[in-house]
């Protein structure tokens, strides 16, 4: 499909820093056919646009696509996913009283497993994909399964609808089912190989989909099978992504599973296992890190490693509150993720929610009673950092996307919420949303609105790489 | 409006028990034109009901209006919203980081003081009774305002909207701003007494709006003005709403406030204030409750008052996370409120999405890294529970609304969710919901997703009384 030079018209907010949201208002921002950001200019209609911004690019000013904000409206970076399970979806919502490896086995890896049915596999990537995005979510760091041809699947359908995404085989050969687990950490590889190779085929550039290394956690990978995938990292500078100390039986488990007799490493700790394999690198990105020591955050901190913060599926399976902050003073960057199915839901808007409302529980401390640190405490505007700036950082992706500045690419959202009338009604068109904004909020005091009440009626419309991929009807 | 008497065919969905949701298929629920429910029957068809149940109710089946719940749809009660300021339905999503005391001076009495104004009341109140009823809201525990007029409309309007509800013209004589106070006890009494009269001229019977005395919260209140509304309570049997023990520095200032050598009372825990004034009766509703001890919990006991819990406020402004299944476990009936505005959804079934996590916060215990009591962790069916047949004991409605029955009312909404096809789109019908079914699930995993990612979107229908008050477009 062949992309026309873009202008951008109305407000725009996104992140300056992680407690600034910048706000610019009667705003152009053009995008050229290569989906990048290559001029934005405040105090700028149309008019002026045309006047000046325009002829600087050497546009043709009849053959620019013009998109332009409604009053009310805004444009806000795309959401960035830092992990979710496609192979899970069906399941959100579906747990029950469970806990992380009671989960697994009784929810998970039968779902998984019968996703090597291509039918199957195709409606539910397709819908995975066509939700996320609905949601706002221009890039997503997908889990696959095992299976090589529906993992290939996955990478095609986000190639077709346009989705930015990090794409991975799962690799597992231990501590599984029979019925879901690789043969050998030999034939995990070639499997790992063989995917890989086959989205670097469909998207040489990495332009848009990446394969990302995919150990599922150290519980389900030998320690063989984590230094091949350590070693073949390092062979292809490919991204990683894994779980960590997400769980305290988890914990234990990885504990006695992995001894330093066995790793050679100076101590046994979740961190250290994954270190001693190799899988620690600049580009490895880590789900949950909720009970991290001091040690493994000073260990993770010195890899260059990121923390995808995953608030949905932490309270539902009951794993624990991460200390996001505590991250962050360590100087460890963080993102957001969903975590479908352990999280149940598919949008990051939920899991920003979710992360502001969770780092209150570890301000309250004990029994959700007592005392903790006032600055644990996560801001709109932080959360919101996190979802689009922070997760650019953890996929690797920060200087390419999450905000709005030239030489950045344009993956965006237009958000609109709803107009209250007068006489208490909204419109029409305005219905389509929960978020009721009265006319006298402040910029600030509808962005609140919109992190605590909004979903995907408030997302209108969405781009990646300046391509158009989601419109609401 | 003249009702019809009418027909309902379907599956119905209700709680039988605490932890037991009962799913009644191919049922049929007649209800009057009284909007009372006189035959469930299930294992009933149209021809059936038609040929059987229609005569034997002595009903002429050409005069009946059916209703069928189409497959997948379901019928649920209404929900019952135990605590909601409608006065702050504006700000919802707007706190910042604040917590009770502050938020109340920075965002709430600025707020409820320009109420006073009629156009804006209607404006506020209209939206807020639409906005709740589009979510299924059947009964609402609202406050209002110190203002004796805006109260009054706010009772006509739910009237004319069909939304059944208790109205709480709300009395503060201290500690407020000078521009937000009773002038005195005597004239809170005399505007209590107004609204009172006005709320039971217009619906004498209370058949669906009735008046509720409502002392904001002990530090607004003075002793005086306590000790009148309870007199005026035990005069009228009406109904009481006030807060107790959300947040660890109000609770400092309530027993500073109220030394026992000014209650005269055996000591000066919160409850026991309240106790000493006269306002702990079988029909006094205790919103938040998160801190109470055991002593409190034995008095609230004892007098037989309820509680309503709040988890999205409590979670927000970081008040703290009750403790349900130790109310549950002393005998303390609890039910479920928004408590909008230092809650941020106007959803109860948000609310009840957050009672089941913060559920799990109080089991994770300290830091929410710790191990508390597994029990504490309440299931899908649980709070569903406290959304309905909870909640319609602590409105003191129980027998009257809250599940399906003969001789209960129908007060009912229709949810259906959103059926993915096998190409892994949605039709046009069904995207109007963020609930995916991919038709293998079985009822409970569909009410489990309904619980963790339905929204306004799902409740098709809602019906108060037997009167059709909200439908999707």
């Amino acid at each position: 499909m062949e992309l026309r030079n873009k202008l951008f018209l109305g407000t725009f907010v996104h992140s300056k820093a992680l407690d600034e949201l910048e706000y610019l208002h009667n705003a152009a921002v053009c995008v050229d056919t290569t989906g990048t950001i290559v001029a934005v200019e405040v105090d700028c209609d149309e008019p002026r646009a045309r006047e000046i911004v325009l002829p600087g690019l050497g546009w043709d000013g009849a053959e620019v696509e013009v998109v332009k904000a409604k009053e009310g409206q805004f444009f806000f970076p795309g959401f960035i996913d830092t992990h979710l399970h496609a192979s899970q979806y069906p399941n959100i919502g579906i747990f029950g009283k469970s806990t992380l490896l009671d989960w697994l086995n009784t929810y998970t890896f039968p779902l998984e497993a019968s996703l090597a049915d291509p039918a199957k596999a195709r409606r539910v990537y397709t819908r995975v994909i066509r939700k996320t995005l609905s949601h706002g979510t221009t890039c997503a760091a997908y889990y696959a399964t095992i299976d090589v041809p529906s993992t290939n699947l996955l990478a095609d359908l986000c190639l077709s609808h346009g989705q930015r995404a990090l794409v991975g085989r799962v690799c597992m050969d231990q501590l599984s089912p029979d019925y879901y687990r690789d043969a050998s950490p030999d034939a995990s590889l070639a499997d790992t190989r063989a995917s890989i190779a086959h989205i670097l085929t469909a998207d040489p550039t990495m332009s848009l989909v990446r394969p990302i290394i995919t150990p599922r956690f150290a519980p389900a990978c030998s320690l063989p099978l984590m230094r091949q995938l350590g070693a073949l990292a390092h062979e292809t500078s490919l991204p990683i992504q894994t779980h960590i100390s997400e769980n305290k039986s988890e914990i234990a488990l990885v504990q006695s599973l992995f001894p330093r007799s066995a790793t050679g490493a100076p101590d046994n700790s979740y961190a250290t296992v994954y270190d001693a394999a190799g899988l620690l690198t600049d580009k490895t990105i880590l789900a949950h890190a909720v009970h991290l020591t001091e040690a493994e955050a000073d260990l993770v901190r010195a890899r260059g490693a990121k923390v995808s913060h995953c608030p949905c599926s932490n309270s539902a399976i009951t794993s624990g509150a991460a200390r996001v902050r505590w991250l962050l003073d360590r100087g460890i960057g963080c993102g957001l993720g969903t975590d479908m199915s352990g999280g149940y839901s598919p949008s990051v808007l939920e899991a920003a929610r979710q992360a502001a409302l969770v780092s209150r529980h570890v301000v309250l401390g004990a029994d959700g009673r007592g005392e903790g640190e006032e600055r644990e405490k996560l801001s709109v505007e932080e959360v919101l950092f996190l979802a689009t700036r922070g997760g650019a950082e953890v996929v690797g992706l920060e200087g390419r996307v999450g905000g709005f500045g030239v030489g950045l690419e344009w993956d965006a959202q237009l958000v609109g919420l709803g107009l209250v009338g007068e006489d208490g009604e909204v419109g029409p068109e305005e219905e389509e949303g929960d978020v009721d904004v009265f006319g006298w909020e402040s910029w600030p005091e509808r962005v609140a609105k919109w992190l605590y009440n909004g979903d995907d009626r408030n997302t209108k419309r969405v781009w990646v790489k300046g391509r158009l991929v989601h419109q609401r009807k």
